[in-house]
């Protein structure tokens, strides 16, 4: 292992000399220049210099931050993105911001210190300075699903709006008018987009627009059980709940478990922003409004290495579609047919 | 972006001569070495040479290589890992091998390029060349959950046999005879020990040893589905099923489901190695072995900054737990009582 100090050494310098050297300072003479390279060359040494300079070599490694690595979404999202990378030629490094600003922030750091061509970013709120340089220092970057005001690259995200949409008239066909929703942080584009497109249609779908059964949490379970049981403890019963993705839609589970029992929970209906693999084995089964993270991964994947190979990439907006699994039909059940 | 072709041509030497003298070679002139050095410092040029020299310095930043980034268990580890390598100063990269051995080699390679301090990995089968050369380049390495023939590091895993006995325990207890196992590649050392566990344990607990009942699937949940449906069209109806990981479980379901219709698939009692988020709202519940997935990934971390800061690290087997979802009593409801 060699170090700075083993080329001073060999070199026969001092360690600021070699330092200055080796940063490619001008303010050394030839002499020590020349002593300091060749021994770093005879000792393998490699300097770290600036981080740009590594990646301006291509690596065919891209890098990938996702919010969260155990919402299926994102799983499910980093697996499409890896095999359509493959596919032409490139591998997927991952990292997990955990739904956490600061966590963002750090592996931000790390990829602009990786040999990367290139990052997928699933942001989890505002630019942050470390954002902003890494976007100045001209890494090709494109967005997952989520956007930044003032950040300009192109975005591959769910239709949030449509998605809503789909939810607003399934709860209409099954007559709900009781309607509790848990939402995410609007701080993140999407938990404001979903929360905005909920609110601004209730009213023309018949849904209470009473904001007892309004709450978010921070789209893991945990805080939607948390949010749940506040939204329970305000005095309101929901006969339907729409969680607003995946993580939150368990925690929604857990928080009507937890307040009203087995029994009473599984006789409300639930309709979630995301399909999981097990909404067909619920009980009941749970509805859902699929989003199509591989279709949104692979675009991005395909969308940042035109960047990288000098060519151009344009946003795409992914429709949603309604996974409908309810089994009875509930208007005639809880209506008395005359 | 300055290149090996812009080192040579300011120093006024060949491309071959710039590559030599940059690569370490003592085959060139002083007159050269100093001319190609000063001209990559002047340029800020960074040579890739041995990964070894890049790792020796110190990113902080570990490797986790992952079997399946959609396998919960693999999700939960790594977000345990992450959390107590950010604890501890470190953060994690994580590369998923998607249950496939040519592109687990492939992150190898990948990370012995990068610059991380270390690996955490789960294994897809033997030691390859790959592997070797990187254990031999004396980077740091800990194993998870998977341990691999003639490789010796610290190994971080669930105690299959100890789980599967408290899997034959609960069937035996619920009285089933005709139990079906779907297991995993016994070229992976968890699909090994489990399916040889089991095996050796059905006799003694009143299992059938017909091996009509058992198959194996990729541990992922489309191979389980198609073992899981070979199982049923050779004409054995099971009372009990096995899934050998989280996703085989799933497969199972589908499998069940896909053959016998919902209803009939419901009375099929599930109990899987693994809990997954959702088991407990399924109907009927899944009964589990839980694998400690957090702690595995927790330990391991430990294990690897213990090798990185030069301290000793042991290799640990983690205890599973059962979970027992089952309805009803079995027994009372399948025998009449006299």
């Amino acid at each position: 292992m060699s170090t700075i100090k083993d080329v001073a050494r060999r070199a026969g310098v001092s360690l600021g000399t070699a330092s200055r050297v080796l940063s490619g300072s001008t303010s050394t003479s030839p002499e020590s220049r020349a002593k300091v390279q060749t021994a770093a060359a005879e000792l393998g040494y490699i300097a770290h210099g600036p981080a740009r300079s590594l990646r301006r070599s291509r690596t065919e490694v891209l890098g990938l931050l996702v919010s969260d690595i155990r919402n299926p979404f994102f799983s499910e999202l980093a697996h499409a993105a890896e095999s359509e990378a493959m596919k032409r030629g490139y591998a997927v490094l991952l990292a997990n911001a955990d739904e956490d600003e600061v966590q963002a922030d750090e592996y931000l750091r790390i990829f602009a210190s990786q040999r990367v061509d290139g990052l997928l970013l699933s942001p989890q709120g505002p630019v942050t300075p470390r954002l902003a340089a890494l976007l100045a220092s001209r890494l090709p970057v494109v967005l997952l699903n989520r956007s930044v005001e003032g950040l300009d690259a192109p975005l591959y995200a769910t239709d949030n709006a449509q998605g809503v949409g789909l939810v607003l008239d399934w709860l209409e066909r099954r007559g709900h008018r009781d309607v509790a929703f848990v939402g995410g942080p609007v701080t993140i584009s999407t938990g404001a987009e979903r929360q905005a497109a909920y609110l601004a249609g209730r009213e023309a779908h018949g849904i209470s627009t009473d904001d007892a059964f309004v709450d978010a949490g921070d789209f893991q379970a945990e805080g939607a059980t948390a949010a749940m049981i506040r939204i329970l403890d305000r005095g309101v019963l929901p006969t339907a709940v729409f969680g607003a993705n995946g993580p939150t839609t368990l925690g929604v589970l857990h928080g009507l478990r937890e307040r009203l029992g087995a029994e009473a929970a599984s006789r409300i209906e639930v309709i979630s922003f995301d399909d999981l693999e097990w909404f067909e084995f619920a009980s009941p089964p749970i509805t859902s409004v699929r989003n199509d993270a591989a279709a949104i991964g692979r675009l991005g994947v395909r969308g940042l290495i035109d960047l990288i190979e000098g060519r151009e990439a344009a946003s795409a907006r992914i429709a949603m579609s309604l996974v409908d699994r309810s089994l009875v039909d509930r208007s005639s059940a809880s209506r008395p047919v005359s």
